[in-house]
């Protein structure tokens, strides 16, 4: 029942058809790509064949006996012409729709330079800060943007879309009130939304909120609150408003904030571009989407969102934050500050799940300031209130309708019209889209950067204006200056970075200037386990410069979607098919979400069972930090199951507390193969138990990678399952997302899964709510996913697989000769990757893992995945996408790290000042000075194998100081250059 | 008169009216866009605004009255928007037109990386050695690439299209039978050229031959040739024959070869695809176009031409020739080799004038070898050779036409028709293109490796064959064999570089690694006098990604090209206007085509008024060695000028050879502003003084830059100017091309502009002869320029000129206090580049100009134009893309570099090992070994200057041995690595 070894997928196709095109993908998919390289692996792990190598690595109870149904692969060129088919489908209308979606222009050369630039979009999250100061300077130039524009002094590195930062907001204000709280208090938790959020916000905030159990008021914050927040049932967390609000309006929150005082905290969704003109309200908190700074809407995403807050929320701060710190040798450096929030450490006490998030987006957003500058940016923002007031009046003058309101807005208007079929008729046969508001006869408009005279024109003909947009604005003389209570003063952005890269060479050589300070996948393997960084091909990426695909707002009616709709329904039957499912969904933005939105799913169905009461959730210790943290998210309690020593699950805890809690247990969750890197012969047996006892088995598919055609959760025993299609799926990982988690789930969970307030996902009414701004999340990206698996076919796909488990495998065998290796099966094999355990050489010679780390750098890598799942320990995952003269380079370096390590074993070395403890060694430090009390020289510290002296890359700062910058936490950019200052603490 | 000061243009926009596009492009390409900044410079030159400073730099009698009559600037995305309608107009038919243009897959990583990626396309060409090892690299692959498949020992780098090439292999003939001919002879020199070569080729080739007094015999090689070799009275000096030929024939010339013997080369026009397959022709140079290799057709090119010969031809081989050497450390590096065969050497004596050619195009030919590899370039080809013959054989069963010819051919058919009117009109209606050849009721159709089975069907059925392709294949059972007297045996491209990228990860490494040591634009500015090297902005270069304009053959019907006939017939204006010409040609594809068009114009000219006897040249001592060498291609006798102590011409030396040559004066070349970097007062009298004696008045328009919208060739008195688009109009260097010549001219000329023998350009009968083998040239690349027009407008392109202009002065009164400025007008001033005098260092500190541009790649810096125009001197041109930051960088390590040359003078460094003669220094270098022998640190070696520490750019080499790589000329890679081998001298 194996599949056959496949070796004509990657050897160059062979000739059995002249007319075969010859442009066939797997073969430059899989790095190993000749069968005499696969052959030679095979042949060091002692087996003559693949499939005599699988059955030793997969026990023969889970390995899968179908073959996988997926459409022929396709060559690239012939996918590039069903790309462009299904471009040709969308229909790219001007939409004027807003909601948190505008046009906004990406200048060309951050197009270019970063978005289409593999050196920028295949980096990883930069937890190796020494070779990453690039992109960190990016994000802190982002903070430094959100924080300036907030007037707040805490900027996260980005989250990831405005209605999951507005239910982090939310969750912030929840996890401030609930130790104040006593634990005797009866009072419901009560959080008040503003019914002038935009409708997607609210309802994915009452959907974490229902969670927790915490209950969402909707109304008028400015009318209705006054009862709520003295009720004496109920405890008031927090009140979210937006401003200038879904209607467009700019409402003054002042008399609020007074109203609420120092105890409830004020959180406002807002609008970047709108602050530049605009002061900003007087909330705590503050989030929203940063897209109208230069990214594409994307059918929805991915894009920014930004939240900032007042420095006494900061440690419950959601997300990565780049803060400021110094390396070893004094030196400024930057690096991810105060990841003890993170749930790696806090598991289910966490503040929150979020991993993956928009750093890419993030990046370009800031690179847009950047490129404006604060003067750029406010012309900007003055255009678009400037063309607003116009068309307002000309509306006005017409005869179709009435704008609504106060008279005081940016970019939104909203409309009474006589007749609102009619005009969206009108509208629509112009290609132009409003808003239906669910208000009757009630429109909303919203322009952009985008917008043109013509566009205004053709607005106000619509509307039965006969003036001309140029006629009303010279009668206008200029827009309205804002009230005074209304207008920003002060200057804002005068950093230098904001005001020095203004000219396309500057902004060039910025970005290709931090771009050298990043290792990336352009220069060498990046073997982080868990993470599976594989190739990020070209032709994967290429919807993402075509404007059907990037153009077109989340909201539109759907026959403007065709293309979109047709891809997105291949890829979830793709995706069914390959985890052996019945149902996706693709709304999730990252894995986290994935899980946060597979166990409600599972909480749903267990709900219409008459089992609600269910909330226990088993989790192995091994789990990734997410899993605990989101089914906590669910308000569900966590039970942890033991593993033993050889890395598996223990089956007897698993049986005795699925037993204990089998009227309460809602959900297993497991990964598989498992975080430990190996695939547990008794995985069945465990869904099966959980099953009996009443729950649900929820299984993280991180490492799906492992899986592919040679077996699939929903045969395990999953009845949900989240991907990561930033690991597996070739969507790159862009320096900390963006990223993809969608779902699978068995049928009887289908019903369940989420639907969306504006767009129907098809679900149906028994559908959750969503939990992602937009109905198919991210999906802009989805079409690098749906390109990967159409070019690889069933066999490119199952033989990537097996490429993978093979890579794993060979450098496991060719590194145990030299290090010990954590977990293997009971054949001595190891999944798709593999754990190091060095924690031996902190007695023998006071090296810790971080120490091999940082070496490694040294010999121009990545690390692998540090201390997860195992304190102290390195676990690599090669993919299939590296080539045997890569993986050889990689254990070279291992090796020859082994060997330094040996030299203080002999006291050949010092312990505290040696190759591994003074690494990542700089071109400044090898340089500059004296070179005493080294007992070692600079060559054998740069140039420690052959190979480096033709292809080094060198970490552009020391080691970073970790504790330093946490006690000293800076989030910003320094408004002056650095050395001319000389007041922080570096 | 003058023009306003324009601060407008450059500040960001002033809302003068709300609706005006923000993302205007002026303020973004000229890099001091604050005014702010131009004031600074303004004030440290002494003036008090633009005018001021324009009067006392541009003579008043040279200055213009007139405004340029441009359309108003577009935004980029106005720009964008137009391009994209400029697209739909043009209509991609499927055209299997052949003649040298074929579709090809270009893939996709090779596009993204290094097609649209400006850390290659902004290289210039590698001169500097050291800084330049990545494309250095590549051209070496490409030169294997050509030397393996033809059999041929050297290859160079690139020529500009195949017809030049061939036009090239006829003057290498020429010049090597030349020395052997007594001065006596009085044969007629001629050149045999096959009738079965393309007919553009013939058509280019009869020109240049004629232009150098040779005859061509234009006949069938095989049979006619007998007389002309034994004719009496003549001396044939090469045969050029085509293989396969331009009918698809392939021919066995083995018979021809040794008729002609040892004594007259065989040239064979070839294609290297098919060369995998099939065995070279027993020719001494084999040329062609590598087109099929991953370039687009674009309208006719740019693509990479070849030329290889047998080592007896190397020292007349024209063109870039990229060698193996060693640096100073003796490790293995690669430089331009046989500098001296060079037009800047030789002048009127080089071989050719070619110096811009088609690097970028090569790399990438290249690297689509690297990638496919040996076995899949073979298949390639293979499959094209079998579909060919499906082909056939279906047509053969057709009812609609016969094949023509013996039945042995690659990817060309030629087939006689009944109605060849209906089926050219049935095939256009399935949008598909034949070549509908001279001879009567005959197509040609040729496929490539764009073809899929389904066009093959397509093409079946429209020859009335009622058979599917996969039947007819089936029943072939393969294609034929090929005769074994063609049969291509033995292994080709086993060099590790073939044979281990062809995973796109590892072809990603590839690319980047070699990109990493190269200095680019991305890095630093590259002020290179008379290069331009000014932003090459990513709005421009859009096109390039737009298979509307990459898959035009240039040869379709001109209504499928409208988008292209549009854009052409708007930049021809627009330069027209600019230049203050009448006409312009796009045709020449480099600045030395465009001098040689243009004096061929001349001649004709000349020839219609009955004075085609004259036949003297004037130019000046100061002009570029392309002028001459030029000059010396049209069969003109040069008579050089002398120029005074300032720089400028000795009006009196001028005025006496002008008179004395007043019967024979065809014309005077001269470069304004002069390649000395000054604007001479008199030019206008020269002109006249040329003019009265009969001569026409070529203008050398490399320095344009310095002249739009202030001043014009026109205006000034010149009948004819080429311009670089490559310099002045943003086509980027891309390490050495492509370029852009095209020369505007006065009407009377108009009449003599360039004709094209297959698509006519417009020009009419008495038009000269091509002088390239694509109607419009470079059409691809085209719109570039015609963007940065749009973009720029009358205002920002004179703005543009006098930031430039600012900028070279600025510049130069920073240096003038530390070094002499050797040449400046009467106020002081300078032009748009101006010359350091470092001579006399060499007696001071035994210092020369190489000594100063090596160290300045310590500093970051490319060097300035070395030792041109005058000897041992260094010549910077800034252009206005710089912000003035950059520039006060570049001053201040030119000033830094001074002062270590005064350590020397004052004997505080020694003479022979200091830090400008040890210069580049290399990371190796630095760390590797002892630091004894130093009279510096390695500290300063290094950083010399504050913010090296932040961003440092290395060499990757250390100083090249240029005269050992001349003695041990290697030009193609090693067979094995070098450290393997370690035959090779290094
Ligand atoms: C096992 C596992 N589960 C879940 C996640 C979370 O995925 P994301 O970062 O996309 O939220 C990760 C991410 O590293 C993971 O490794
Ligand atoms: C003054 C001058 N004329 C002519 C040329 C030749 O132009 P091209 O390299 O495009 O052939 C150059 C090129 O550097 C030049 O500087
Ligand atoms: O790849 C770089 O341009 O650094």
């Amino acid at each position: 029942y194996l599949h056959s070894t496949q070796s004509t997928v990657t050897d160059a196709p062979t000739k059995k058809n002249i007319f075969a095109p010859l442009d066939t993908f797997a073969r430059r998919h899989i790095g190993p790509h000749e069968s005499s390289n696969s052959e030679k692996m095979l042949k060091k792990l002692g087996f003559e064949n693949f499939d005599e190598f699988i059955k030793t690595t997969i026990p023969p109870s889970v390995l899968s006996s179908r073959d996988l149904k997926i459409s022929e692969p396709l060559s690239e060129r012939e996918l590039h012409k069903r790309l462009d088919e299904l471009a040709d489908k969308n229909k790219v209308n001007r939409s004027y729709i807003g909601m948190g979606y505008t046009g906004s222009i990406t200048p060309a050369p951050i197009t270019r330079n970063i978005l289409e630039n593999p050196a920028w979009y295949t980096q990883y999250t930069p937890y190796q800060a020494e070779i990453s100061q690039g992109r960190l300077e990016g994000l802190l130039n982002w903070q430094t943007l959100v924080s300036e524009l907030t007037g707040l002094s805490i900027s996260n590195a980005s989250l990831l879309d405005e209605a999951t930062a507005a239910a982090e907001g939310m969750a912030m204000c929840v996890s401030t009130a609930l130790p104040k709280m006593k634990k005797s208090d009866s009072k419901k938790i009560v959080f008040f939304v503003d019914a002038n959020c935009h409708p997607q916000t609210i309802n994915v905030v009452q959907a974490r909120a229902h969670d927790l159990g915490v209950q969402v008021r909707v109304g008028n914050a400015l009318s209705d609150l006054k009862d709520h927040s003295q009720s004496s049932s109920e405890h008031l967390v927090g009140v979210l408003v937006q401003y200038p609000d879904t209607n467009g309006q700019i409402i003054d929150y002042t008399p609020l904030k007074e109203k609420l005082g120092d105890k409830t905290p004020l959180l406002a969704a807002t609008n970047l571009l709108a602050l530049t003109l605009l002061k900003p309200p007087p909330a705590s908190i503050l989030l929203g989407s940063s897209q109208n700074f230069g990214i594409p809407m994307a059918y929805g995403g991915p894009h920014a969102a930004f939240l900032a807050c007042s420095d006494e929320y900061k440690r419950r701060m959601p997300g990565r934050l780049v803060g400021v710190s110094k390396d070893t040798s004094g030196r400024r450096a930057l690096r991810l500050a105060l990841q003890t929030r993170e749930q790696h450490i806090r598991r289910e006490k966490a503040t929150s799940n979020i991993c993956t998030a928009q750093a890419l987006l993030a990046n370009m957003a800031a690179m847009y300031a950047v490129y404006h500058g604060p003067v750029g940016l406010k012309q900007i923002a003055e255009r678009i209130r400037g063309m607003t007031q116009v068309l307002a009046e000309g509306i006005q003058k017409g005869d179709a309708g009435d704008v609504q309101g106060s008279g005081l807005f940016f970019d939104t208007l909203t409309i009474r019209v006589k007749d609102r079929e009619a005009l969206l008729k009108k509208a629509e046969e112009q290609g132009i889209n409003f808003r239906k508001h669910s208000t009757e006869n009630t429109v909303g408009i919203t322009l952009d950067e985008t917008v043109t005279e013509a566009d205004v024109n053709d607005l106000l003909r619509l509307f039965g204006c006969n003036q001309m947009a140029s006629e009303i604005a010279q009668a206008m003389n200029g827009p309205k200056p804002l009230p005074e209570a209304f207008q920003r003063s002060g200057k804002v952005l005068q950093q230098p970075v904001f005001n020095t890269y203004g000219s396309e060479t500057e902004l060039l050589r910025y970005m290709h200037h931090l771009q050298s300070k990043d290792l990336s996948l352009t220069h060498s393997m990046i073997p982080l386990g868990s993470c599976t960084m594989k190739l990020n091909a070209t032709s994967e990426m290429l919807a993402l410069s075509k404007p059907e695909f990037m153009n077109l707002h989340p909201f539109v009616p759907k026959d403007q979607a065709q293309g979109y709709a047709e891809l997105i329904s291949e890829l979830e039957k793709d995706l069914s098919e390959i985890t052996g499912f019945d149902a996706v969904s693709l709304q999730p933005n990252s894995g986290a979400q994935g899980e946060y939105a597979g166990l409600r799913v599972i909480r749903a169905y267990l709900d219409a069972q008459g089992q609600g009461h269910r909330d226990v959730c088993l989790i192995p210790v091994s789990a990734h930090g997410t899993n605990p943290a989101s089914a906590a998210m669910c308000g569900l309690r966590v039970v942890p199951v033991k593993c033993d020593k050889d890395g598996n699950l223990d089956m007897s805890d698993l049986a005795s507390k699925a037993e204990k809690h089998k009227d309460s247990l809602a959900a297993f969750m497991v990964t598989y193969p498992s975080t430990f890197g190996v695939f547990e012969p008794r995985v069945k047996e465990a869904c099966e138990i959980i099953h009996k006892n009443g729950g649900q088995v929820y299984m993280d598919g991180a490492n799906m990678n492992a899986q592919i055609g040679l077996c699939s959760p929903g045969e395990i025993g999953a009845d949900v399952c989240h991907l990561n299609l930033h690991k597996t799926f070739c969507i790159p990982h862009g320096g900390g997302g963006p990223g993809v988690g969608p779902i699978g789930v068995k049928a009887h969970l289908q019903p369940y899964l989420m639907e969306h307030p504006i767009v129907s996902t098809g679900v149906g009414e028994k559908g959750v709510p969503p939990v992602a701004a937009a109905p198919w999340g991210s999906a802009g990206i989805l079409p690098i996913s749906w390109s990967y698996i159409k070019m690889m076919g069933a066999n490119g796909l199952t033989h990537a697989t097996k490429i993978a488990l093979l890579s794993a495998n060979y450098m496991a065998k060719r590194l145990a000769e030299h290090y010990k290796i954590l977990y293997t099966n009971e054949h001595g094999m190891v999944a798709h990757e593999f754990i190091l355990d060095v924690r031996g050489f902190k007695a023998s010679a006071g090296i810790e893992a971080v120490d091999i780390a940082k070496r490694l750098q040294d010999y121009g890598f990545h690390a692998p995945t540090m201390s997860w799942p195992v304190a102290n320990t390195l676990m690599i995952e090669p993919t299939e996408s590296e080539s045997l003269a890569e993986l050889d380079r990689y254990c070279d370096a291992l090796i020859a790290i082994r060997e330094e390590i040996a030299e203080i074993e002999r006291d050949e070395q010092p312990r505290d000042s040696n190759l591994l403890k003074n690494s990542p060694h700089t071109q400044r430090d090898l340089l500059v000075g004296e070179w005493k009390d080294r007992s070692y020289s600079r060559e054998r510290a740069a140039y420690p194998l052959p190979w480096l002296q033709e292809k080094k890359f060198w970490p552009s700062v020391g080691r970073l100081d970790d504790a330093y910058g946490d006690l000293n936490l800076f989030c910003t950019c320094d408004p002056v250059a650095a050395e001319e200052e000389g007041e922080r603490p570096y």
